[in-house]
């Protein structure tokens, strides 16, 4: 039994504390660890505290996908692992939601998780080695009154996950998709009740849980795994 | 125990012969019919011998679904039934695909049902009625490899209808997901061997499905539906 | 297209209205019909009414099923419709259940459901012909709090039901599963409250599916069908 | 974030790797490891390995599950962490199933969780924590041809431990199912070809995922993860 020895990581979307609690987690472990956001400018901390390597970059664009992957390729190495966490909700009574802005919402959500899957691939083939990680979501199997174009994303999402873990696992690369089932605790205050102890989902357990996912050895990889807080109605 | 009687009936996407079935049987049963695809060339036949009303429409276009909706309007009057069957297949080693390519699949496959759900839910629910059919593929539950385009959007597709029953069945519309499993017997010499009589879906049985489906009464209403030639594996 | 014609029946299980309203609409059609339940006293209307034989039964029991199918030979001929409607729900505190009650549930949900699926297939194989359908509820998907019998029992009929139509299409034996999600209606004063019209299912139009199912012509078969009241909540 | 601090382990069912692959990782993180299987000759080895208790007990028996977890609390104390591994598997023609073995089937694969489950709630709910873990197979979500029995007792097992982390979670137990996708390499003999590495789970790396679970904290529990080695077609 063979745990895979990942050295390098790239972490596309910094929306909430997952990625931060990753790149920490990564980093700890002695991975050379890059972040991609949209806007830098809530990285600069994070890299301050982990050396995570930050990159501007808007996951729904191809070009600037494919140059982001040159650049983390050139700054830290080829990523053996990489995780796809960026996503765009959108709510709202169905009648009255913009079309563009629901255009946009599954450009973010799965789109841009094919995009950055198909740079990882391209990269990792040749070596027969690596893992690429799926943020979901409750959404990602049930699909809410008002929100249906986050399920289209997360459904997407998980379309996409699930039909790269037929393709590639056989070739070596471990393809695993999360349904995160609840909110995520966040340092910027979103934090539960405090008669609510752990309602809310920990980043830092999140992390470690994708972190035992990527020691798996081959002959026993998980390919869904559901997390809530013990609390959460499903 | 009342069954709906609807009137009219807007049928988007005709790369099949389900359409065409579902023309047919519906123009057979009284209901006005618009059929609409991007090119209506092939649509020239069906309107002649089904009387149905025939449209140009790219369905992943906001400006061209509005339009069509309007026309539909002005023709045949609002439409209380709307089927979705577009969608844009793409197979192929999951490197080497095109992400314009991919763009457009997601599009055709899975924003387009949004634009027409989001025109028709419009103009049915001041009423509180009306029917919304999407045709799913064995795609829509199951991502396989070398078709990673086709899950996304199918999965995107199921994520949309079922968030849409969510949050319209209780307001009179009813929203269903039919999973076809297998390919669909064509008029233009796609059809099975002799010797494996009935291993493609015949598109006059599914068609028969959807109408069973439109007279169900509200209080036992489908919302998903899995249909499949008896021999096909799964 | 070809329609099957199925002339006898057998529908096992007779707790709620589902199995007097398909007695009654297979009747209608001119199909022989016979009914079986542990407590023949509630079906002596209903053959009154439909001219529906009646049989005593206790499906859990391997002996009684086997006298059953031969006495409803003898009766009307080897059934070519086979329904699976009994059930025994049995809800509360985990921690309180009883053993023995919860052996009797599993016994009725779901062994009862093998036994009844064996003779049926024993007698339909060699036609290569006829079709066995298997009622589900919610709890068939849904394992809910304080009901882990039923969810046990349902869960595993339908695995029955399932690994029966891998086994059995294609030997032209139709399969399907329903998942009955909500109350259904009843003729003994089970009814839905007059603000909240069609909120329980009406087991004549739960029947009208189960009918249709029938009528398919095998290059389209349903497998699955979920069904449930337009405001139910799911 | 706190991982819970378990102490005392019962495994039940010993009839491939896995068990033994647990006891000896539980007993090596210090934990005291119980394991009963029906017959205890071949945990003599196990025991005098890891230094485990056996005790022999027939799953399917409500009296001897109760007798069983007397024993065990009186040797070990009482168990906080339950794992339930017992299943008959019976395969072959549907029509030649004898039913009375397909009963024994359904006992020991689902009706023995349900008995071992109730003990071990009792037991863990006064303190509001502790574990129990199902394993499941691919039959827990697929029912295959010529394998009802399985899928029935699989798929109830699943029904069994999704309403449990309904009604228990929120009560501080940990409630998880594990889909084991494959067969499981044995260490007696039942290994995978050479030139096909790794596609047998390993029972190790599957234990390793059980103890992940066991020490996730309650803000991110995982109630089901999919395994599989990396070539297996799922």
């Amino acid at each position: 039994m063979v745990a895979p020895k990942y050295e390098t990581a790239l972490i596309v979307g910094a929306g909430n504390g997952l990625s931060a609690s990753l790149a920490r987690l990564l980093s700890g472990e002695g991975v050379r660890v890059a972040v991609a956001a949209r806007n830098t400018e809530k990285l600069g901390e994070l890299s301050k505290e982990t050396g995570a390597h930050a990159f501007a970059c808007d996951a729904a664009d191809p070009n600037q996908v494919k140059q982001l992957f040159e650049d983390v390729q050139r700054r830290i190495g080829v990523p053996d692992i990489v995780t796809y966490n960026a996503s765009a909700r959108l709510r709202g009574p169905f009648v009255s939601l913009d079309p563009l802005a629901v255009e946009r919402s599954l450009a973010v959500t799965a789109f841009g998780g094919f995009l950055v899957a198909q740079q990882a691939v391209q990269r990792m083939l040749p070596n027969n080695r690596g893992a690429i990680l799926f943020t979901g979501a409750s959404a990602s199997v049930k699909g809410y009154a008002q929100s249906a174009p986050f399920a289209m994303g997360k459904f997407a999402l998980r379309g996409l996950a699930q039909s790269l873990a037929r393709e590639f696992s056989p070739q070596g690369i471990h393809i695993a998709h999360f349904v995160i089932d609840g909110a995520i605790r966040s340092t910027r205050g979103l934090t539960e009740p405090v008669d609510k102890p752990d309602s809310m989902l920990d980043p830092d357990a999140i992390a470690q849980s994708y972190l035992h996912v990527l020691r798996q050895p081959r002959s026993a990889w998980a390919w869904e795994i559901e997390l809530r807080p013990w609390v959460e109605k499903f």
